[in-house]
């Protein structure tokens, strides 16, 4: 599918495109790109065979790539493709994993005046709590959604060449608008993670949260999960998609508002239908998940 | 250790304490009682061997039972408490396994105008989203906390007593005050159900619910696993404990306020510090729940 596939940032999410591209064959070779403090990480990822070989310069690590992958986190976006710039090609496609695509597109306008036409942003929706190469996997979008936000210029020979690749790996392809992407994953990821945050820092703060936190269980270690997330990861997912996720916060407190008044008038039967509500909207949920 | 025991409300609770008790040996004989409704499950519950056999007659059910647990919701313990009182026995001990344990003082209160001093209100921080004796295993409480809230005027030995029965069960035992008790677990349990139904209940009211839903992910799951939990169980709890949980409520609402004023702001640096607060947190909880 491609001669040279370059791979910008071989974390968690690159590496396992690596990892996956070589399994399924869609590259004849495949380099990472990073800076100096990457190495480590880059011969990491060299050693284990996920890539053919690293790069510290730019120059190098794109020439002749036919398809280049910004795997950074997003707020290293715009940087990156300030360093692309002078090395652009026409030919080649470009795409991003950022966890927020307005934030890429805006970089782009940023960086080239314009959103270029062999940009594709795009969303795998798998992750892990671990990073780094050595966390990668072959199978890390295998029946993952992953989503695609073309740019009203973007070419769609390139959308559907990147729609394809992916589904090679695995991943259930949807297309949408940049900005409606973001608004889903506001609610569905970012609000989740920001209240986990929050909760933990709350209690955290308690001077007998040594004693919460002894007599805490499975509900309390599963809730939270989320609030163990990498704290530079999601300071620059959610500043990039604060414009959603402020009036979700909103939001939620006006719900906690409503169940703090059903607790004080004693308003049962309401507060039993909410709870009932939230877990027939939950298997609303997992019958989507698990399908 | 006991010649009869009598479970009140054989399901996940009641049927695991039984199967645990057969287990370790710590009665000769264990019976259940319920009422005509409850029939299927006591049925269910003897044809599996959990209990030898069960009653519809509190009378006859408690006969010679020389340990009475109340494994009911909180809800139902007052109207347990009335029904067991004609038949109340000096000499055997009285236990309960309520998630709140402040409720449980007050129903005894209510029902004999003071607290017996034979009966020891305990909670094992045991469970699961799954109900009935259909689900109940024989090592539930193994390496799980449970709290013993004895009152004022409880008797030392039936909580000596008490303490080594559960111990038996393999479970870590601690005695505090029920307000006490009722507080922790408001932070570590109550609040965070809360916050999963008022999520779930929020997204699921959204007109692209489907669509929200459809590209949540494992961390969403995780998150609002909680919020299936039995809705009547847990309106019991939240008006129990309501004097607990909102102010805890209040609290959590001040803290996404904090946050959304860092995001409006830009302050970045704030919102770094509070993210890797609560993963610290965390990792502290972590280390004295894996422990």
């Amino acid at each position: 599918m491609f001669n040279k596939l370059c791979i910008i940032g071989v974390g968690l999410i690159g590496g396992s495109i690596a990892r996956s591209v070589k399994r399924h064959d869609l590259s004849k070779t495949i380099v990472g790109f990073g800076r100096e403090k990457d190495v480590p990480n880059l011969q990491a990822a060299k050693d284990l065979g996920v890539i053919a070989d690293y790069c510290l310069d730019i120059a190098e690590a794109v020439a002749n790539a036919d398809c280049i992958v910004i795997a950074t986190p997003v707020g290293a976006i715009e940087s990156i493709l300030t360093l692309l710039k002078p090395f652009w090609n026409e030919k080649a496609i470009y795409t991003d994993v950022g966890s927020t695509k307005s934030s890429v597109i805006a970089a782009a306008h940023n960086v080239f005046g314009h959103v270029p036409d062999n940009l594709v942003p795009a969303h795998p929706i798998a992750g892990a709590e671990q990073s780094g190469v050595i966390a990668s996997v072959d199978d890390l979008f295998l029946h993952k959604r992953l989503i695609i936000t073309p740019h009203k210029t973007t070419q769609v020979s390139a959308v559907q060449k990147m729609q394809v690749f992916w589904e090679r790996l695995g991943a259930q392809v949807a297309i949408m608008d940049a900005g409606h992407h973001d608004a889903i994953l506001a609610a569905t990821s970012h609000l989740p993670h920001i209240v986990a945050f929050a909760m933990v820092d709350m209690l955290g703060h308690k001077d007998e949260q040594s004693e919460i936190f002894k007599y805490a269980a499975s509900g309390f270690r599963d809730f939270t999960r989320i609030a163990s997330s990498d704290p530079t990861m999601w300071l620059d997912i959610c500043t990039a998609n604060k414009d959603e996720i402020i009036p979700l916060i909103q939001q939620l407190k006006v719900e906690l508002d409503k169940i703090e008044r059903f607790l004080e008038t004693n308003d049962n039967q309401q507060l039993f239908n909410t709870f009932t509500y939230a877990g027939k909207a939950r298997q609303r949920f997992l019958d989507l998940y698990e399908n």
